[in-house]
């Protein structure tokens, strides 16, 4: 607990007026999201990128995707191409016309335009842990199923953090609210507890409509309004292999026709549901994005569109999913290099298949989002509180991503690497020479405030202070700081009049039935 | 302890012959030193370059380095340099000429020649903790000084890992062995329970001549075939700003002389002694370095000399050093640009401020083993076990570590981004079609065992099956391995008679007084 206090007091010295909100529990880093100034990892040489490409539009033309939805049938027969039943086979001249007319960057306005995120490019946008049933923390000790308050908590970390950019799915499910109405309940906490670039499930026709009246509403947005510029995304993964299941292509068809983003990510497990080898994996994993985005080009030429991928691999021995593994590094790296190629943004995601926030937990997650670095990902789903391979969130995990997150938010900054005069510093050397140190020189107190990361989680204190501090292990330390956040956490404003229209429209809905529960 | 045992069973059942000995307590990667295809980080322009190269050779030219040696000034008073006192300032074209005779690569050859290693170009080095004074592991649970038992433990550890190609110093400073004679059974351990490329400190003339002797006993060799190629190699460290020590000199003098490998490396914390800025701190780090590597070039040109690199910085709020923080990140990278312009080889090293190996031990040290890959590093010292920044060793913290390593290992494997038409995998894909799943297919079947990364360490089960086993966190894992590895450990084969007279130089020179402890 010393140790949590110290940090408090530290930035409470220093804050200044953000002092006075609960906000400043830690001094974190402010809202910039980074820019990837890395030249990119690319492991596949020219004829890799084309062999790959080559592979996808083949199994595009020769095998087909199935499509479980009706209105997609009748869309691509339209359009030209081969459909057999629900098999659509379509021509790479297709394919490439339709993704061609996809933007490479774009813009989601959240309901606080100063949370405005822009998409692709050389933006690195980091989100919550999405859509985990179970939650685990310090305290509780074990793996429970979500509640409303868990994912509250979760949301109030997804808005305390500046280094967490978009709001996920649901960073739990609160599987204590009947899945009728849950979507009601998660979407007014969502947007009532964050400003942040929101998210809508793609389950169902009723809760899509739904999350985009509310994302409307929230925002004090006419319809027009709404639909001139995203405001809001959906993300859907493929059935593997080669299928698109029905909801999944209805949500994407209802925000596409109403100018919302669309991020298509196949959960493509090289060995399982996927070849083994990770270019097939890759190869499958793009030909099933591809034709889910050719299908939104066509039905709204322009609709923004984000290419995700997730190939990783199973166990061989026990079927047991990994996650973070030099398989899923490369596969992320390969996929960067073709979403370059079609000249769409990318998603991939912060991954590790630990079950408690421990060094494996850490070493999974660090190889999963470096890899995003050097792929060129645009969107890191997952950034921040996953555990268990996506089945656990877990608040302690969540804090201990964001320290991540902030260090590469840091890395990214031009001036680490300057070297005009002053960074050369000739005659700061010069001044110290053979002897003395650096410490109190002018050239060093210009400079010393900003002229390093500072960490909130990290303890660098040295071992015996470390120990006078409680001799608390990184796991435990997040665990008070996450006490700290949500005991001081002050939701961001929202017009009363906004929050009674949403909660109306939440109860009306609730009194009509919610939705469906039949999927 | 049920995991390690699963673990155990498992590697067991498949290693064959290798199962008879200790040394399949677990499943690991074979030796094979990996080669760093990828294209490496490079945050400076070239005008960036040539800025640090400019800084670096102005502080030559224009300030000097003190060289507390005598013999040093007299030789670079004959080669024209400018002296004064003992300071001694060199024109760039001299650097650059007694640098350009530096070979890009070489090997080392230990007394296993199948353990030679190659340094330069893209070969990828690992080596073990070096010279922590202190020990902590999870039975004891504190921080004490380090003892010969836990020395030769860490030993065997470096031995037993096939992902540890060198052995550094002392893997933890063995204070109850009187210093006057601490080499002799430290190296006698360590040529008898390693069969690796062998370091020795440059700690006074005694301790250098003793080590290459011992080293050249162990190895059988004449001392014409000892000295014909590099058998064992020295580091040294600055005493920054802009100072080299007697013992240091004179001990690299000594092995040039002889042929043997000199890692030149300053330690330089940025903000205290060298500039707040890391352009400024690396430009006086290439200025320190290379000014010691001219001397040694210029006294036997040829000799194989590495450049190091350990600019990190200190917390300008404690003082406190960091490690493996962005700006450690973007330093190793820097300086690994200016090794390249060089042509000299590269060390940097696996680092972290963490006390205990928890969650930020494992990012601090994630963060600096992928900068030592993204950087071209060709060794990286302190690669596992290192805790407290440098300040304890930890067997933990090193199988840890060593998880990590070997999926460095395998990342760099080029037959993960094989495109061939074998790995784009068009008939396996087109045979499962939209339905069913790859487990059982002949393409699945004929790679499934080799395809994917096995940790030793990862605990990829899901939450319930961890729990079963007993819920045990990475570190605790890692202890349990650790006593296994231990208590089945066979030492690499050594004649006997090579034993006995090593044994009887270890004892001659104890006769004789040891070495002298007033460095």
């Amino acid at each position: 607990m010393a140790d949590t206090r110290t940090q408090r007091r530290r930035s409470g010295g220093r804050a200044g007026a953000a002092a006075r909100r609960g906000a400043a529990v830690i001094d974190q880093m402010p809202w910039n999201p980074p820019i990837n100034i890395d030249h990119p990892t690319e492991p596949l040489p020219p004829e890799g990128v084309e062999a790959i490409h080559d592979g996808a539009m083949r199994i595009l033309e020769e095998i087909g995707i199935q499509f479980l939805n009706e209105e997609a049938i009748a869309i691509f027969r339209e359009a030209g191409c081969t459909v057999d039943g629900d098999i659509v086979r379509m021509g790479r001249d297709f394919v490439m016309e339709m993704v061609g007319k996809a933007p490479s960057t774009f813009t989601i306005t959240p309901r606080n335009p100063d949370h405005t995120i822009e998409i692709g490019g050389k933006r690195l946008l980091f989100g919550n842990v999405s859509s985990p049933p179970n939650y685990w923390d310090m305290e509780i000790g074990k793996k429970v199923p979500g509640n409303r308050e868990m994912c509250r908590n979760l949301l109030k970390l997804t808005q305390y953090f500046n280094c967490i950019h978009f709001a996920g799915g649901y960073p739990v499910e609160p599987v204590d609210i009947h899945a009728s109405v849950r979507h009601l309940d998660v979407l007014y906490d969502k947007l009532t507890l964050t400003d942040k670039a929101m998210h809508a499930y793609s389950l169902g026709k009723e809760r899509v409509e739904d999350v985009m009246e509310m994302v409307r509403i929230a925002g004090g947005l006419s319809h027009e309004a709404f639909e001139a510029t995203p405001r809001m995304y959906t993300n859907i993964n493929s059935t593997s292999p080669l299928k698109h299941d029905h909801p999944m292509i209805d949500g994407c068809l209802r925000l596409a026709r109403r100018g919302q983003a669309i991020v298509v990510t196949p959960f493509t497990l090289a060995g399982a549901m996927a070849p083994v080898t990770l270019a097939g994996a890759v190869a499958q994993s793009l030909a099933e994005a591809l034709s889910a985005i050719a299908l939104f080009q066509y039905v709204r030429p322009g609709i923004p569109c984000v290419i995700g991928t997730f190939t990783s691999n199973v166990d061989m021995k026990s079927g047991a999913p990994a996650f973070g593994t030099p398989e899923y590094m490369r596969a992320t790296q390969m996929t960067g290099q073709m979403a370059r190629f079609y000249g769409l943004p990318l998603r991939s995601s912060g991954v590790c298949a630990a079950n408690v926030p421990d060094g494996q937990a850490i070493w999974e997650t660090s190889n999963s989002l470096w890899a995003a670095v050097q792929s060129g990902t645009n969107m890191v789903y997952h950034a921040a509180g996953w555990l268990e391979g996506g089945l656990i969130a877990s608040p302690e995990k969540f804090i201990m991503d964001c320290e991540i997150l902030q260090q590469i938010q840091r890395y990214m900054q031009p001036e680490l690497c300057a070297t005009g005069p002053e960074e050369i510093a000739l005659d700061a050397i010069r001044s110290v020479g053979n002897d003395g140190h650096f410490f109190g020189i002018q050239h060093t107190q210009d400079r010393y405030t900003t002229a390093f990361y500072q960490p909130f989680l990290s303890d660098w204190k040295n071992y015996e202070g470390w120990e006078v501090a409680g001799g608390i292990w990184t796991a435990e330390r997040a665990h008070l700081l996450f006490k700290e956040i949500i005991g001081s956490f002050d939701a961001p404003s929202m017009d009363a009049a906004i929050r009674e229209e949403l909660a109306d429209f939440v109860a009306r809905r609730k009194a009509e039935g919610g939705a469906p529960t039949d999927f």
